[in-house]
């Protein structure tokens, strides 16, 4: 990929790309979202880094951001990785009236060979452009917004601390800047990317958390926009969230009626002993109301992994069979299993997080809080070693069908 | 109201306020919304008044803007109604990721006294404290607000056009913009009004608009944010929205399942032919996934003015009855009513169409259209009556009950 400093190529490449536009300067429609065209322009004075024990997730600014701009005319203009810089957008711009945000979470992370490594990005890209199309937002080539991220991990590479657990969280974000208040599609719109070193979620160890089963707020619904990563979805649960805390639980459990759909902002899952010994592991379908998580993907493929001996989890026994379903899951369910013993996890998975054990769940439909087995830093042995074996995979120490290669 | 020139009254006006904080300086809570604290920034120079007739909804920006910024430890800040400007924000803030952004739409008018008026802008003012509340952005003392926002008017005065239906659009707005990604309430904000002249919604006359209905999108639901006035509530309506303009429609009639709950962004009312010659008018109930709409209110208080003679519709009989109904209104009681010859009229209302009448409406659970009886300019006798009393009140020369009153 060609770097430029301060300068972009111009003309035919804009017409050579996704859109199938002509290359002859006719009916050409708006430029696609060109890679080849970044212009880099580094920050003079690099920041200091913070000592990684005392980063706060999502706290931190690097030194730089991606930024590109869509016009309804000319289409993507030229991506640029600068110095990170607040935006200036017009107080009537779409994004702030009337919400049409998506965003990514993404983690970068250095490998025992010091090079930078993205974990299953293209399905980040892939998830990103739906969302967009959802709200619709132009559309994206993913394969050139992957390079361009890709360039944005090298240049931000010193921010990825080597530590173990340690990370750069990435943020793609797509915001609409039509600056107009007629209510409809956003026909301009700004596409950056930004960064922040991450540490472990849990300070202080890991440690099981407390959920509180809502169902009087209701965070999506059928034909609403769960299945999306639009930020929209995650403002009504700041009210339900508060509230939650001032009980004392740390995060909520989404409930449509009393079915179960997410646990804060992490897909759910719950491991079930069966009468023949082996494992069931639930977790909600994706019937558009649970959002695809990429670690919720991950963590179905690794149990059905150990299942068919082709990456053992350590902290199971070998021969263990764990049985993966994909259904609703409903809270009487969940209170029977726990009433004949067989209850033996419940956890959260996501990017952030990665896998994030239950010790208690609290429900207005039940006398008395669930709770769950206790374990050393609450995580049981299904939960535990998912955890161990995405760190492993993500930190490069263990290769598997490709998920976290090196950034080249 | 005092009014000063770049410079804040300081001490302890920022403690006498809502939130009962001491005066002596001890545990002073964060300041309240204090309109005393006002700065005033005049442009330097004041953009040409466009012509009338060329304006389109929301597109034109006036030469200032109000605005106010919240500090999680300090409070509100001073208001300043200064030049229009851009905001510049963090990418990381709040109001991007997660969405905590809410706003009203209002209209200031000219009076025959040349005065500007504000209709029931008491009511968007607390419509507006709930919808911050339930996406736990700080409380803000409405009547401060209001105070605020009527000075504005005064000082964007010149932009209100004198010509009939012509009014200034008031975009009162709160955005969340705490600058960390870490999925939380932002603690901080930033209140603004902006404002752009607006003509008659209908250019070249008013005509019946044509809705899709559709319930494969969800547009709010039992336990979601419907009911408040929430940018969120919109974005997810645009894909939907382009989708039914591709198949020929204007807007959508959005249901829960064949329940109807708004038009577009408007209210929806319906006008049914009784057997006693009395007319039946319904409207969703307020059952939190419908919009408390100012001009839905004051259209069922207009039409109970009519029954009581207190207030009379020009276009209908002085004796006719109207019976308004707040409860669901379902898919097939439209058709009924229609197959029946007893639905008269179907229409939407809201700040900025203020009546807009129905002429059919597309359905996949029906084998044709439904076609409501046509009327000249699209609106019914009932919309047409409603339509032309509310804006002889919003013009003041008519008054009733306070709703429109001027400025001071």
């Amino acid at each position: 990929m060609a770097i430029q400093n301060s300068t972009t190529t111009n003309g035919t490449a804009a017409t050579n790309g996704v859109n199938g536009a002509s290359t002859n300067g006719v009916k050409a429609g708006p430029a696609p979202l060109d890679a080849s065209k970044l212009v880099m322009t580094l920050a003079e004075k690099l920041k200091p880094l913070p000592e990684p024990e005392s980063l706060v997730f999502g706290q931190t600014q690097t030194d730089h951001m991606l930024i590109v701009n869509y016009d309804p005319v000319k289409g993507w203009g030229a991506p640029e990785i600068k110095p990170y810089a607040p935006l200036v957008l017009d107080p009537m711009s779409s994004c702030f009236q009337y919400c049409p945000n998506v965003f990514e979470g993404m983690k970068a992370y250095v490998g025992p060979d010091g090079e930078p490594r993205l974990f299953r990005a293209e399905r980040n890209m892939a998830r990103l452009a739906r969302s967009a199309e959802r709200v619709a937002l132009p559309p994206f080539d993913t394969s050139a917004l992957l390079t361009l991220l890709k360039e944005f991990v090298h240049t931000e590479k010193r921010w990825i601390p080597s530590l173990q657990g340690y990370s750069l969280y990435l943020r793609p974000t797509i915001i609409g800047t039509r600056p107009a208040l007629g209510v409809s599609a956003s026909d301009s719109a700004c596409l950056y990317v930004v960064a922040s070193p991450a540490g472990p979620y849990f300070k202080g160890g890991s440690r099981a958390i407390s959920l509180l089963a809502v169902n009087e707020n209701v965070r999506a619904w059928p034909g609403g926009t769960g299945g999306h990563k639009l930020g929209l979805n995650y403002a009504p649960g700041f009210k339900p969230q508060k509230d939650a805390a001032d009980r004392g639980y740390d995060q909520i459990l989404w409930l449509i009626g009393d079915r179960v759909t997410e646990a804060g902002a992490m897909n759910a899952f719950v491991v079930v002993r069966r009468d023949d010994g082996d494992l069931d592991v639930h977790t909600p379908n994706l019937d558009g109301t649970i959002l695809p998580g990429v670690t919720r993907s991950s963590v179905l493929s690794l149990l059905n992994a150990h299942t068919s001996s082709s990456l053992l989890l350590p902290t199971l026994p070998k021969t263990l069979k764990i049985h993966t379903h994909e259904h609703p899951i409903t809270m009487p369910e969940l209170k029977a299993w726990s009433d004949q013993g067989k209850l033996l996890e419940v956890f959260g998975v996501g990017t952030a997080v990665i896998v994030a054990g239950v010790g208690r769940i609290g429900y207005s439909g039940w006398g008395e809080e669930l709770v769950l087995p206790e374990n050393e830093g609450g995580l049981g042995p299904v939960g535990k070693g998912l955890f161990d074996m995405l760190t492993e995979i993500q930190a490069g120490r263990v290769e598997f069908e490709g998920w976290c290669v090196p950034v080249v």
